[in-house]
């Protein structure tokens, strides 16, 4: 069984609840160890009215500092302690105590007020690896990935580069290995209509083929299947029948590929962190403040599918 | 009840079929008036072993030139029959005798290949009627209009204008009168990010502002609810809580709206022409002629939501 170190977020959100009552459901997919001080847990328990289970397995080592939990505050001490909690996660998968890492949300707020540079747990795993980190969100049945993330509408056509799109169809493939063919999208309506709508389904295509030649010459790959789609009509790529040919998508933007999954499965998508030396999931959802700490009963599918993405 | 006239499409493909099939259904929604000659009709209905139904209204002039029925094939002489039975029932809307117009899947090469210079329908009407028609598709929960439609990605951020935006709030709000707010999306990931990500919401929520200000100043609009929302997020807003507080969303381009519409709706969308003197709806899939006189029960969803469209 799969060890799998848990950051608990930040703990004046709705993370360690999740965490304390999915324990039992959890522990049997994976062994997991939660990046908390057993004595600020005890606190967490108090005021949550909720045990800790006995096989609840923290790390021994003080993540420190502690502090007083505020339930739904956005609060400086709470926002580092979730940075440690994160770090100390991250340092038993690069130390190979872990096979991978599942972390709870932080607040970014939280985290500027303790002074913490990154504006979350993806940004802080490039800067700690030195690596150009894939995000990929998504649920078992269809996972996307982002060739451009946060940035504005009107930069991403120029990012249409075929070299660095080469680099990332590689990557990505090498990163999941998926068991089917990955679905790549074009950029344009109609996938460009044959060049009418735009030409930059031209330079997909071609990377696609480059990245294609470098996989199978350089790494020795040989499927039974195409590696990667042609470049896809973006607004039928989501439909039933399309869905059901693949599992991994490659969008060239955010909204084109994150829009639909958000429509199909807004309460049960994760984000993984793909082309590091570990491998880190998280739920797709906040630290929600305003049901912490009130007795809500939680949707925890999110987090399941979080820790069971290491078992794939 | 309402006259509807309904052209018949491409008739080497599945439109006849799914009408013949369909008309005891539609009978009850709406009067409907079949632009079609008896005895073309009379070939399809031996071609595919229906019946014509005795109260099926087919329209007497004669639409000529009759021709013979190729099942599944690109042909010139069924582009010009689709055309004329279109052309037909334009003219029909024009002199208010029907209430407006349900068009069948026509063939755009069947349509190059008879000298018509239309792209399709909605290209046909915007001539026809010298008018900017606006292009909606949707199904009775959640239609989605497009601010800009068949241009490149690359082209989109630049057509963000704040009085081609106001001009486009007006007609459409005057087009379909909705009783909840219409929803408008933002162009950028997460809205932009108060700028950080693009600052294109800031001309659409000026555009919002002017639009509102003159529907209730010039229209005497008096509503107890926003015309328009703020701009949306757009990977959040076709998720399921967001939807059910919508009906009508306005979308910057393209696949921003029609990727989460058709990965939620595939086989049930219609195709609405809007801010024209007459209503046209149509159904939102082809000719299908892979499937055509070919014996297949037809999901006829699409059509039916066409026709209830117009009893809004």
């Amino acid at each position: 069984m799969k060890k799998i170190a848990i950051s608990v977020g930040d703990l004046n959100g709705i993370g360690i609840q999740l965490a304390l009552e999915n324990h039992n459901k959890i522990k049997k997919i994976v062994e997991p160890i939660y990046c908390i001080d057993k004595e600020i847990l005890n606190r967490v328990s108090k005021l949550l009215d909720i045990d800790i289970p006995k096989d609840f397995n923290c790390i021994s080592k003080n993540i420190l500092p502690l502090f007083d939990i505020k339930p739904s505050q956005v609060d400086r001490d709470s926002g580092l302690y979730s940075f440690n909690s994160f770090k100390m996660a991250v340092d038993l998968a690069k130390k190979k105590r872990v096979d991978g890492i599942v972390t709870l949300p932080i607040h970014k707020k939280a985290w500027e007020l303790a002074d913490i540079d990154y504006k979350g747990h993806t940004d802080a795993l490039r800067d700690f690896f030195d690596m150009d980190a894939i995000m990929m969100l998504g649920v078992p049945q269809m996972f996307v990935a982002l060739y451009t993330e946060h940035i504005p509408l009107r930069d991403v056509a120029s990012k249409i580069k075929e070299n660095r799109l080469k680099v990332f169809f590689i990557n990505f493939y090498k990163s999941v290995k998926p068991k089917s063919t990955i679905a790549v999208l074009g950029l344009n309506p109609h996938a460009g209509d044959n060049g009418v709508l735009g030409d930059e389904e031209k330079i997909i295509q071609q990377a696609i083929n480059s990245a294609t030649k470098e996989l199978i010459d350089n790494y020795k790959i040989n499927l039974s299947f195409p590696i990667f789609s042609s470049p896809l009509v973006p607004d039928i790529a989501f439909t039933p029948n399309i869905r059901k040919k693949y599992q991994y998508f490659i969008a060239m933007y955010h909204d084109q590929g994150l829009a639909p999954l958000k429509a199909l499965y807004f309460e049960e998508g994760i984000n993984v962190s793909l082309n590091l030396p570990i491998v880190r999931t998280s739920v797709d959802h906040g630290t929600a403040f305003d049901i912490a700490y009130k007795g809500v009963t939680l949707n925890s599918l999110s987090y399941i599918n979080a820790v069971k993405y290491h078992t794939i």
